[in-house]
């Protein structure tokens, strides 16, 4: 089968969530493992991964040091996290192969999503990004053409759009290579914000959601299954409370159904589950909410929040 | 002809070597439109590109960031910058191509070059690197593990490792794409420093010369030629005298006695000297060193340095 596989943010961190290049690196190594043996067993796999503690980093760096160095814009910082992740899972990947006696290659590319100029988050932010601050922080910035919104009790905190994926950009090579029997990482972060202009493409600031962008890159890669790997089993409706139960095999109409209820937190299973939604009413293909070890039981209907068209 | 293209840094940022955003965005546009003009000739390219000015910005925000944010090494900061280079350049690619008529893709790869974890470098490093710094600062960053050197009249800065370039270890990949016929964007800042260990491959805090991984990468791709594509016509004998002179044929042989001679300066035209020669000597192809515009001449043998076999 096909495989693309989304890694979440807690597949690319430390424990406790924080971004250090060490603990970066052991936690991308947990994570190739189980693709390895995945692709051990046959499956052909695109990866795409999440960034939001790395692009807080340097977006936080880029703030700190914006008296002496330029600032690059935001569309730029999650590319940095691209090659960052990109090498580690290269490294990683290379390795774990190698030890299982396959002559897969990887290959991580630098990969764009296009995006809507006239996405309505872009005139109405609400992605929150990076650091708190004071309201004068935050006033200064404002001046500087940033959204910054009050949380309260916490202070203040950037937002910036998150518009709707189209497409990825890239998609033509990420079929080349893994037409040659690749492992390819494409859209990290979302794939680097791009719009179409008179003037040709441009990067945008601007966060997309991974979860939704690898919705987009399972529907062109032609996909088999759309694989969103996570820290539980399955999705769970009625969570934090006792009638909470993991779901299994679901359709696209119970999921939007259960959707509306509220039983998937926005900023965390919300869009997990927009994700394999869309996967499954677009194709007709299932998607799938699991954890990392229990994707090939998963692919077989033994495990995890498998999401068909209803 | 296959031609790898080695942009300097001149071509990635303002004239005035600064690195800001829109100015190396329009930098790697005016690149790219030569670039561009080459492949509707009939070349197929392969691009690398260097990234001093670049990786000393992200090396700074680190340092000025640290109290903060955790710093990432070396290796990491230049991997950063084979992504935003690498999206510069997808965008004006697609541009420039779309406006000649031409179905010409580009892929921008994450790539890493294999150093020998015994290289010389890493015990006694010398390549200067990033900001001037007060003795303070200087023996502070010593006790965490750097060297830095204190440069007469200017202060401290920081060495490291500048490695010898053994391979471009994602070559493979590259051929792939170049095969399918993209123009590929690889080894980005001399490639990502990437060592082997018994625990399988490391990035290394380590800055490769761009040009003399441009050689091997040439060399790897079985180019026909190998130009350095940098912001003078030609090298030339006798600089800065009443003797100077543009340098055209040229056999490698003649070009070592010219260099032994101190004819190249150092950290300058000297790389790129080596870089060339080390071409003509391995491959029996020829080697060049032009101005962007003047690569289509440099290659039918009517402009630049072309270094030929002895």
């Amino acid at each position: 089968m096909r495989l693309v596989i989304a890694l979440g943010g807690n597949a690319m961190t430390g424990a406790d969530g924080s971004a250090r290049p060490e603990e970066q690196r052991a936690a991308v190594i947990a994570a190739v493992e189980a693709v390895a043996d995945l692709v051990a067993a046959g499956h052909e796999v695109v990866l795409t991964h999440g960034n939001g503690p790395q692009v807080g980093n340097v977006l936080l760096k880029n703030e700190l040091a914006a008296h002496a160095v330029p600032p690059v814009p935001l569309d730029w910082c999650g590319a940095q996290t691209q090659a960052t992740i990109g090498m580690l899972v290269l490294n990683a990947a290379d390795d774990a192969f190698t030890a299982r006696g396959l002559s897969v290659r990887t290959a991580a590319l630098v990969s764009r999503t296009l995006v809507d100029v006239d996405d309505p988050g872009f005139t109405r932010p609400t992605k929150p990004i990076g650091r708190y601050a004071s309201a004068e922080e935050a006033a200064r910035m404002v001046e500087h053409g940033q959204h910054w919104k009050e949380v309260t009790g916490r202070g203040w905190r950037r937002v910036v759009a998150s518009p709707e994926p189209l497409e990825c950009l890239d998609i033509a090579a990420v079929e080349v290579m893994a037409a040659a029997g690749y492992v390819v990482v494409c859209s990290g972060g979302g794939g680097i914000p791009t719009v179409r202009t008179d003037e040709g493409y441009v990067g945008v600031e601007a966060v997309i959601d991974k979860d939704l962008s690898a919705a987009i890159l399972a529907d062109q890669v032609k996909a088999d299954a759309l694989v969103i790997a996570t820290d539980v089993e399955a999705a769970v409706v009625g969570w934090g409370t006792p009638h909470a139960r993991p779901l299994g095999e679901t359709t696209a109409t119970q999921m939007r159904e259960l959707a509306a209820e509220g039983h998937f937190a926005a900023g965390s299973m919300g869009p997990k589950v927009e994700a394999v939604t869309r996967f499954a009413e677009r194709t007709g293909r299932t998607g799938v909410i699991t954890a990392l070890a229990s994707i090939e039981d998963a692919v077989h209907g033994r495990a995890g929040t498998r999401v068909v068209p209803s």
